[in-house]
C-alpha cells in the first residue's frame, strides 16, 4: 500500500517545519518502523524501547528529537515531538484515490439534496430528501444518508456507511464502513409483559473532526439529540446508545459500550471493550481501562478499573469460590479480630 | 427532527384514550421533557426525580396521572400509566417518509418472489428467489434478501440489512441498519491442528413484534433453527449464535453475546454486554446485570451478576493481586479460626 | 432449509470413507439430531450425553465409532471420528445458489480489474481499480471490493462486505456479511488536547482457510500490515487491531476485541467476549475462556481466566463491597497471624 510518492527531504523538512541535519537531495517515498526502514524510506524515533534500532537503522532520515540527535547514524529531521511530525508526514504517503471527486452515474441522488462543489459520491450511493453535503466531501460506494442530513465539509464516508433520517456530521469527519448513525434508541414502554415502543424523535449530532471506526453505531435521541462533540475519536464496533453526550476530545476505543443518557466529559480515554451503564456521568479527564463496567458517575479525575486480572484457570476457579463467599470471610475476619483484642 | 404535525389536546385525549383537565382546543406539535417543553409542547411526567420540573414545566399539556395531577399548573392528560401513554403519543409526532411505499426501478427483484400490497422497496435493494414479503411491510435501501425467506406484514427493514436464505421474520418486526441474519454458525470439527466447517443447514425464525438494533448479528442453526420468539427486543450490537432460542418478551440490550445453543426463558431482561457461554439455560423472568458472565444454567428466578464494580485504578491494583490469592487467604482465615478455637 | 438432496448409503459411505453396516439402498435426503431424525435423514453420534436418543433413534443412518455402533439400532456408517465425519457430510446436504456463478449486469466492476474463471459477482457489487480474483470465487450481492485487493481462488464473501483498498485474502477463504477488512487502525499523535491522525499505510493479509463472521472488523497496519494466518477461524462481531497478527489455526469467538500490535499464537482458542489488551504476546496452544482479559503477555500454554462468576445480586453487591477493600483485609489478616505466632 506504501505509495510511490517521493519527496527530498528538504522538502519534507519545509513542509512539516522540520529542522534538517543531512542531505536535503536525499529522496524517501515511504514510511516504515526503524528496524525495517530502507534507505528510501523515512522513520522516526520517540520511544526508548527503540534505542537500539536507532543506532543501526538504515532509514534514509529519521525524525528526532534535538537531544536525541546524536544516536542517529544518518540523515535526521528534528523537532520537538517527534510523533506528531510522524503523524503528519504519514499523509504525505498516503494513497488518495485518482476519482474520488466525481460523481457516479449509479448514486440515487433525491432531486432537493444540495451537493457541495468537488465532492465525490460513488456507485449505488443513495441519498434522500433535502440532504447538504459540503464541499471537498466524499461518500463512498453503497453508502445510504437519509433524508435531512446535514454533512459538513471535507469530511469523508467511507463505503457502506448508513445515516437515518436527520443526522448532522461536523467538517472532516471521518466515519468508516458499516457504521450505523441515527438507528431508533432503545426505548420501550411495558404494558403488561409486552413492550411498548416508543417513537425516537430526536436526531444525532456529530461534531466537526471526529473519527468514527468501522461499525460502530450511534442511536438517535428519544426527545433531544445524541451529541458527539468536536475532536472525538472512536473506534470500531463502539455502541452508544440514545441521548449520550461524549464531550470534546474524548477518545473511546473498540468495543466500549456506552448506556442510554450518560455522558461522559471532555479530553476522557475510555479503553477498550468498556461498559457504562445508563444514566451515569463521567467527568472531563477521566480514563477508564480495558473492560471496566462504569456501573456509578465518576466525579473525580483519575483513572479507573474493575475486575480480576488474568489467572491461570485452575487457580482462578479455587478463587472465585471465595469471592462468592467473600462477605462471609469479611465477617469472619473481623469476628477473629475482636476475640483477639479482647483476650 | 420534530415534524410539524399537530394535534388539538381533544384529538390527543380521543386517540390515546386519555382524559382531558384543560383546554381542547389548545393545539401541541412535538414532545418534549418537562424542562424544556414549550407551550406548543406535549410532556409527561412519569417519576418523582422530576417533580421540580412538573411544578415549573411550560409544556402545552402534560400526560399524568390522576393523583399526581393537581401537582401540574397547566393542561393535563390524565391515565394511569403516564410513561406507556407517551410511548403511544410518541408514534403520533414521528416522520413518515412520503414515498416509502414505491418500489424503486434499481430494486433487483427475482421474478419468483411474492411481494404484498402496499410494500416499499428502497434503491438497490436485492431480493432473491422464492423470497414473500407481507402487505404494508417496508424494504430500506440496499439491503439484501437471501432466497427462500418468508417476511411478515406490516414489517421495517431499514437500510443496509441483509438475511441470507432462508429466514423467517414475523408481523411488524423493526429490523436495524447492518443486521445480519442467517449468516452460518461458528460450527467446525478438528481433524488435527485444522477446523473442518460443518455446513449450517438451520434456518432463523424471528417471531411477530420483534426489533433487532443496529448491527446486531444472528447466526442460522447447524441443524434446528435459531428462534427469537414473538415481542421480543433486542438492541444494536447484540451476537446471537447458532441453535440459541430467545423467549417471548425478553429483552436484551446491546452488546450482548449469547454463545451457541443456549436457551434464554420469557420475560426476562439481559443488561448491556453480558455474556452468556453455550449450552446453558436461562428460566423465565430472570434479570442479568450490565456486563455480566453467565457461566452456568440459572434455574431460579431471580437477578445475577458479576465483576467487581469500579475502584480507583491504583487500589484496585492492590486489590487483585490479593483476588489472585483468594484461595490461599481463605485457607490462612480457616486456620486461625482453628487455632483461635483451640486456644 | 434442508434441500432434498438425496444419497443412498452406500454412496454416503463411498464418498466419506465411512464403513457401512446395514442397508446400501437405503436413502437419506437431510441431517439431523439423533432426537428428532426421520428414516429418511442421516444422524451422528460422538457425545455419551446422547446415549439415550442413540437408543431410540428412528434416524436412517447413524454415522458412529466402531466401539459404540453394537447400541445403534439401525443403519451405520462406521469411522474413527463421527463429528469429523458429520462436519465432511454435512456439505453435502447443503444449498448451493443456482446461478451463483454470472456476473450480474449491475455490478461495478472497474476495467483495469482481472476477474478469474467461474467467478460469480452479485447485483450492486463495486470492485475497484486493479483488483485480482481467483477462479470459482463468489461475490455477494452489495459488496464493494477497494483498489489493489487481491483475492484467491474459491473464496467466498457474502453479501454487503466491505474490503477497503489493499486487502489480500487467500484461498478458500469465508468472509460473511457486514464484515469490514481494512480500515484505518486507530492511531492518533496527541497535539495538546486534540488528536491528529496517523495516516494507516500497512494493509491486510488474510491467509487460506480462513473463516470471518459477520460484522467482524479488522483494521489495516499503520506502517506494516496486519496479519491473519493460515487456517484461522473468526466468529461474528470480533474486532482486530491494527498490526495484530493471529497464528495459523487459532479459533477466536464471537465479540472477542484484540487491540493494537498484540500477537496470538498457533492453535489457540480465545473464547467469546475476551478482551485483549494491545501490545501483549500469547504464545502457541493458549486457551482463554469466556469475558477475560488478558492484560498481559502469556508465555506458557495453558488455560486461562478472569472475572468473578455468576452470583444473585444481593450476595454479590455484599462481596464487591469487599473486593474494594481486599488488600485491607490481606493487610489485617497478616497482622493477626503476626500476633497469632507472637502469642
Amino acid at each position: 500500500m506504501h505509495k510511490n510518492k517521493t519527496y527530498t527531504l528538504a522538502a519534507l523538512a519545509k513542509t512539516l517545519d522540520l529542522k534538517l541535519d543531512g542531505e536535503p537531495e536525499h529522496e524517501v517515498s515511504g514510511i516504515a518502523t526503524l528496524a525495517s526502514a530502507a534507505a528510501d524510506q523515512l522513520s522516526f524515533y520517540h520511544n526508548s524501547k527503540f534505542f537500539a534500532d536507532l543506532k543501526t537503522t538504515r532509514a534514509g532520515a529519521v525524525i528526532i528529537s534535538a537531544d536525541c540527535a546524536r544516536d542517529c547514524p544518518g540523515n535526521k529531521l528534528i523537532c520537538e515531538n517527534p510523533y506528531l511530525a510522524y503523524a503528519h508526514a504519514s499523509h504525505l504517503f498516503a494513497a488518495g484515490d485518482a476519482d474520488s471527486r466525481l460523481i457516479h452515474p449509479t448514486a440515487q441522488i433525491h432531486e432537493s439534496a444540495v451537493i457541495g462543489s468537488n465532492v465525490g459520491i460513488g456507485a449505488n450511493v443513495v441519498i434522500g430528501e433535502n440532504v447538504h453535503i459540503g464541499n471537498d466531501s466524499c461518500v463512498g460506494a453503497n453508502t445510504v444518508i437519509g433524508s435531512n442530513c446535514r454533512l459538513g465539509k471535507g469530511l469523508s464516508l467511507h463505503a457502506g456507511v448508513t445515516l437515518y433520517a436527520g443526522v448532522s456530521i461536523g467538517d472532516r469527519a471521518v466515519i468508516h464502513s458499516g457504521v450505523v448513525i441515527g438507528s431508533d434508541g432503545f426505548g420501550f414502554a411495558r404494558d403488561g409483559e409486552k413492550s411498548v415502543k416508543i417513537a425516537q424523535l430526536g436526531g444525532v449530532q456529530v461534531g466537526d473532526d471526529v473519527e468514527i471506526g468501522a461499525c460502530t453505531t450511534i442511536d438517535r435521541g428519544a426527545l433531544e439529540d445524541t451529541v458527539i462533540e468536536d475532536g472525538v475519536k472512536i473506534d470500531n464496533q463502539v455502541q452508544i446508545a440514545h441521548n449520550v453526550r461524549v464531550g470534546e476530545n474524548t477518545i473511546i476505543c473498540g468495543c466500549s459500550a456506552i448506556a442510554g443518557s450518560s455522558t461522559i466529559g471532555k479530553n476522557c480515554i475510555i479503553a477498550g471493550a468498556v461498559g457504562i451503564i445508563n444514566h451515569v456521568h463521567i467527568t472531563d479527564g477521566v480514563t477508564v481501562t480495558a473492560m471496566s463496567l462504569v456501573n456509578k458517575s465518576i466525579t473525580t479525575q483519575g483513572v479507573y478499573s474493575s475486575g480480576t486480572g488474568l489467572s491461570e484457570s485452575a487457580q482462578w476457579k479455587k478463587n472465585i469460590v471465595h469471592f462468592k463467599k467473600l462477605d462471609d470471610m469479611a465477617g469472619r475476619l473481623k469476628a477473629l479480630e475482636k476475640r483477639d483484642e479482647e483476650t
